[in-house]
Order: C-alpha cells, then sequence, then structure tokens
C-alpha cells in the first residue's frame, strides 16, 4: 500500500552489486522509494500512436490563450528577465487579492499570496510547513497521486483514509469518523481535495465543517487544494472552500494553480495562501527550493486574473459538456459504472468484470486508441478504476465515448 | 553557528501567545529554523535609492540577449504551453551534453542531464539524494548562504568546515586535513563549491583529488557546484572540475544553472548532472516538487547553447576588467584587505578595522551609495568581510570603487 514503509536500499556491502546498484543503493530511502507515477507507463506505451485520444493527464487541449502570452512577451521585450521578488510581484499578489476576494466573497489581503513555481511547488513547501519525520498525514483515497508523493520525500509517512461511494446519492464521500479513527499522537496534517482528482468528490460545507472540527479538535494542518474549485456541476458558481468557514488563527494552507483555470499548465506558475504571519517561513522555503518565478511569467498570470474571466468561463461549460457526453456515452454500455463526479473534470469510472486495469489501460491503447490511466495511480481504493480526463473539445469526447463502447 | 541547531518553537501552551505565535509554533523547526538571507537587509534598505550601485546580489547589470528571448517567443507562438518531459526535452538535453563534452573535453551523454528549475532547484534535489534527517552535511566555509539553507530544510545537519586565507599565495585555500577530520560516521555528503562564491577559491586538480579521495574513503556523496567554472583569471580556459580526475561510478552530482554565463537569473533554469542510473529516481523527486520546466524556457536555454558562446566570452572579459578595476582601486586605499580571487565574479573583502560588518554594509548604503553583502551572511569565517559582485559594467565597478574608497 505505501511505497515508502518499504526499504529499497539492498545491502550496501554486496559484492556482487553493479556499480549502478552500488549508487542507488547510497541513495537516501525517502528519495529511493519515492514512487514512479503509474500514468507514466500507459502514457509511454501509448505515446505518438496516429489518433490517439489523450485522456490520462490532467490537463485540457487547448493552448493558452494569446493575450496571456503576449504579456510573457512584452515584460521580456521590456527587460524584465533578473532575479524578483521571492514572495512573487506585488502587482501580482495584488491581482491575485482581488481574483480571490471576488470569487470567495470576502476581503482576501495581498499578505496571504506566495507566488510559486505550480501547484505543485506550493503543495511541497506546505508539506514543509505542517509535517516532516516521524509525522503522519492523512490523505483521502483514492487521491492524486503526487500528494503521496510529496509526502514521502519529505520524511513524513502518509496514511491513506479509504473513501467510498455513497449508494444512495450515487457520490463518493468521505466518512468523517474514519478520518478522525485514523489521527494518532504523530498525526500533524490532513490533505484535503476538494473538488477531487480523480474521484471528483466535492466536500459540502457540513463536511469540511467537520474536517476542520476535527483538526482543531488535535491540531492538526489542513493543506487545501481546491484547485477545482470552479469546476462543479450543480448550477452553483463554486465549490464549498474552506474559507467560508475557516477563522483566521486556523493553521490551513491553500495551494493553487494557473493550470486549469487557465490552460496553462505549461507554464508552471500557481500560489500558496496561508496566515501572514507565515510570510518569512514561506519566504525562506521559496529561496532555498526554486528562489522565485520569472517575472515575465507573472506578468502572464497577471493577464490571466485581470482579463481571463471570459476564457475560465467558456473552459467550464466545456468541461460541463464534456462531462454529459462521457457520462450518458458510457452509462449506455450498461458495462461501466462510475459516481457522478460532482466536481473537477474526471470520471472515475469501472468495467465490470475488469479486475487488473493497469493491463486493461495498455489494451484499450491498442484496441480503442484511447489513452486512460489506471485506477493502480491513484492509491488505495483506486485499483478497480479507471481515471479519464474529460476537459476537451466535445467531438473528441463523443468519439471517445464511441470507442470505448465499443471495446468494453 | 548553526541557526538549525536553535529549536525555534516556543512553548504551544503558553496562554499568552498570540494567534500569530501559535500559528509559527506549529510549524516543522526544519521550516521555522530556516535562516533568513543576510543579504535581503541591507538589499532591503537601500533598495530604490537613486544612483545606488547594487552589488550585493550575485548578478550582471546585461539583459538576457534578444535571441535567447526570441527562442522562447517563437516557442509560445507555436503553442508550446503543456506539460513537458520531466527530465527535460529531449533537444536542450542534447544541446547541454554538446556543450559540456566541449567544455570538458569528454564524451558526456545526454542522459547524464536532468533540466531543473534553476541552479537552486537542482541543489534541493541532489541534496534529497544524499542526506536527510541524521546525516551531516560537510560545507567549506564561507559559503553560499543557501548550502546551508537547502541542507537544514531537508533535516540534515550542516557541517561548516573554516576555510582561510593563504599567505603566501594570497589565495584562500581548503585545508583538506581539517575536512577530513570533521567527518563521522553520520557524515554523508560534502558540498563542494569551485569557483567559489563569495571567495573565490578555485581548487586545483590536486585538492579537488584530495576531496574525491576522501569521499570515496568514507563512501561520502559529492555535491558540486561548478556554475562559475568559466569566470577564472589565470589565463585558462576553465576551472579544474571533479569531470576531470572522476571514475563513471563516483557518488557526485553537479549543479548548474544558465543564470551566470548567460545572464538568465530570472529565467529559473539550470540542470542536474549525475549517473543515469540515478535517472528514475530525479524523474520521481522532479516529478513532485516542480513537475517539469516550462517549454518554452527549455527553447530559449538552446539557443543559449547553441548561439551564445559569443556572448559568454564577452561577459568573461567584462568581469575580469571588472575584478582588475575593483581590486587596485580597493587596494590603493591601503585600508582593504582582501585575497585575490581567483575564480567567480566576488571579491570578498575586509575594511582595516572594521568589525561590524552588518552595521557598515548599512552605512555604506548611506555614505558611498554602494550596495554590498555583509560577510555574516556567508557563514563561519565570513564576518570580518563584505562581499561585492564585479559582474558589471567597467564604469561601475570603476565609480563603485571610488565611492568606496572614499568612504573607508
Amino acid at each position: 500500500m505505501n511505497s515508502f514503509a518499504v526499504n529499497s536500499r539492498p545491502a550496501t556491502d554486496d559484492q556482487a552489486a553493479s556499480p549502478e546498484q552500488a549508487l542507488l543503493s547510497a541513495v537516501r530511502p525517502e528519495a529511493a522509494g519515492a514512487p514512479e507515477s503509474g500514468i507514466v507507463e500507459v502514457f509511454n506505451y501509448g505515446r505518438g500512436r496516429q489518433g490517439l485520444i489523450p485522456l490520462w493527464v490532467g490537463e485540457g487541449d487547448m493552448p493558452t490563450p494569446s493575450f496571456i502570452q503576449d504579456a510573457a512577451t512584452r515584460s521580456l521585450a521590456a527587460g524584465e528577465t533578473f532575479y524578483t521578488y521571492q514572495r512573487g510581484l506585488p502587482e501580482l499578489r495584488d491581482a491575485i487579492s482581488r481574483y480571490m476576494s471576488r470569487v470567495y466573497g470576502q476581503a482576501l489581503p495581498a499578505e496571504r499570496f506566495f507566488v510559486t513555481i505550480g501547484g505543485m511547488h506550493a503543495l511541497q513547501m506546505a508539506i514543509r510547513v505542517a509535517a516532516g519525520a516521524g509525522d503522519e498525514v492523512l490523505i483521502p483515497s483514492p487521491a492524486w497521486p503526487n500528494f503521496l508523493g510529496a509526502v514521502g520525500i519529505g520524511g513524513a509517512v502518509p496514511v491513506e483514509v479509504p473513501m467510498a461511494v455513497d449508494p444512495v446519492r450515487n457520490r463518493w464521500s468521505l466518512d468523517v469518523e474514519r478520518l478522525a479513527a485514523a489521527v494518532t499522537p504523530r498525526t500533524k496534517l490532513i490533505i484535503v481535495n476538494s473538488p477531487a482528482n480523480p474521484t471528483g468528490w466535492t466536500a459540502t460545507r457540513e463536511e469540511l465543517e467537520a474536517i476542520l472540527a476535527l483538526a482543531r479538535r488535535h491540531g492538526l494542518w489542513i493543506i487545501a487544494d481546491e484547485i477545482y474549485g470552479r469546476f462543479v456541476f450543480d448550477g452553483s458558481e463554486r465549490a464549498p472552500s474552506f474559507h467560508d468557514i475557516m477563522a483566521e488563527d486556523d493553521r490551513i494552507i491553500f495551494v493553487q494553480t494557473f493550470s486549469k483555470n487557465w490552460a496553462m499548465t505549461g507554464w508552471r506558475i500557481g500560489w500558496l495562501e496561508c496566515h501572514p504571519a507565515l510570510g518569512q517561513v514561506i519566504e525562506n522555503l521559496m529561496q532555498y527550493s526554486c528562489s522565485g518565478v520569472p517575472a515575465f511569467i507573472q506578468r502572464a498570470a497577471i493577464a490571466a486574473l485581470e482579463q481571463g474571466e471570459g476564457f475560465v468561463q467558456h473552459q467550464i461549460e466545456r468541461v460541463r459538456r464534456g462531462r454529459d457526453i462521457i457520462c450518458s456515452g458510457l452509462a449506455a454500455t450498461g458495462k461501466v459504472e462510475f459516481a457522478d463526479p460532482a466536481g473537477a473534470f474526471y470520471l472515475f469510472f469501472s468495467i465490470k468484470g475488469e479486475q487488473d486495469t493497469r493491463r486493461a489501460a495498455l489494451r484499450l491503447v491498442d484496441e480503442a486508441n484511447v489513452g486512460i490511466a489506471p485506477g493502480t495511480a491513484f492509491g488505495v481504493g483506486g485499483e478497480r478504476y479507471f481515471r479519464l480526463c474529460f476537459a476537451r473539445r466535445a467531438e473528441d469526447i463523443q468519439e471517445a465515448a464511441r470507442r470505448l463502447a465499443a471495446a468494453v
């Protein structure tokens, strides 16, 4: 279950070890034990196939809009090629503050926001604040594999807490009692991803309140990954958020990214949000990890926030349409089962009678020419499932649904 | 001496603690104990002053050449805005291989090179391979403060080994016996920065051989920071390198950056070099820290390597001239002492009678309108010194020398 529980160092005094084995044996166990992405195997198998529809990665099909690119180009032409603020350009922190205050309906000052090299880097720094060697971290599972990876590399122990499908609502749901039962004296952190990759689970306000109460009771940190917060399917503007219920001094760190809303996966820019009292700690973690984010990329991010609302709305509309197409297309086969995703842009589904999803994902590359991720990549409770990303133009999703229906 | 030896957590049950103190008290000690950059205080004090000559940061005054910028712009226009290879674009890894093979006069295959978010990110990943909680890391000192910062955040204990000025050669020098004496059963890694920031120490081939022999004897890793390798002042093409003496299976990881040679500090791109057997480990560390480097920035880096040799030569020439001007200008005062820097682009000097260099650096902002870094920022043995960067146009260096001479 837990890749980090295994000490992968072979004996260093093994006379028969090759030079390569000897080198690997000297690698720190946290680094050596980091799991390889379970998506990459299928990706490498199918990469470059003619006509393949790639739904394996969490990425849409639209390139970054040109008004965002233009801002980067202008910044470069103006010579913004030097070191910059470790916490982010003041203009970008202001723009994030305005955006977040608008979306979450409250004043969130610029001092709360720290620009990062994408959401992953924000997550890495947040984990360093909250947990390290000897600590345990609760992760509702199935989950984005990078949570497990980053926690383990940081020396802490990831503890997966299985989620389940609520048969009445046909939705994934988190049993907060079960989460509470997993708390030990070593627990320091809960990672809450809502709306969730890969399941689409979207916590209700009541669920968030129960999680926060648990965290307060035990003095735990929460890392809130709400990056899919605007991709919800119940007609509301956004998903419930810890912003709606938290007090100023709660131990909550938010991680965010420009990747999804503004089609900027390849730009590697995001932000971390926390109480301003942690500002110097975050600045130091930034200094000693990546030493800032390129200024010209930050200019592009400002353009995204200030001129990108129409584009975000367009993306959300596309994702809603993709969801409808794939859900109805696969449900019609009678051989595919899934809980309706309440948020994010993934369908997490099983195929009746299909147990070995890793092998099946490889087979579907050959037989359907569709790339999907095996559920084995997403940890405990994901083994029977597949994940596909429906943030793509309707024609592709329609065709993928047709091909998958024919193959199952 | 060592910021990480201090547990900075206040008591968590202190009833009088403010909400801010309570939050800070819950931060992991490795993160809370990370030292603030000692350069930033002076930088913030002098930032924005009219006419100030800024020599405090390790950065030249030239913006990135336009042929490098153009490559990024073209890539953006071509829609390279998606996720990319975790190890780096194959074309860039090939270009790095060709560049390094040429400079170091041996075949260094592309599989050895991994593209990173700058040299700092390469260093962070290298440390994660080599050392963690409970390990000790030897760092010859005075040193670039980020070595100490990154080691401490990673949970290992930095052990500073003082260097000294050899009075005969008037050069900084590393006593390898002293380094050997600092090795304990917990030692896992030596960080070797040559040519060195801030001292200009440039290891001879014999010194590198002695360090490598020590590492082999004890099974230690070496992180080799040779980013200033082309900035040397004895007429040779480059500094001696571990590349000249190492065997294939030596535990050496190189960290590199595009920042200095190609004036790309603000682009945040560099590389890590190691035995290809570590490839999957490095890929995983990349995945769970920054998840790749923007493709359009990698295209700029390819242009730098393939068309940038003339620019690098120009930079080196400028740096040599800056060194001559500042050394002769300050020596003429009779009140300034320094060992001639053998490499890199810093002068590390003391002012006779000046003990409190932190306060003096602030005073020199007021009295000379020149920004320099206090030696206190560079750890054990640096306290009496100041560092200035002479990678700047001759007119500025001339004027800075004049103003400093007047003020001391």
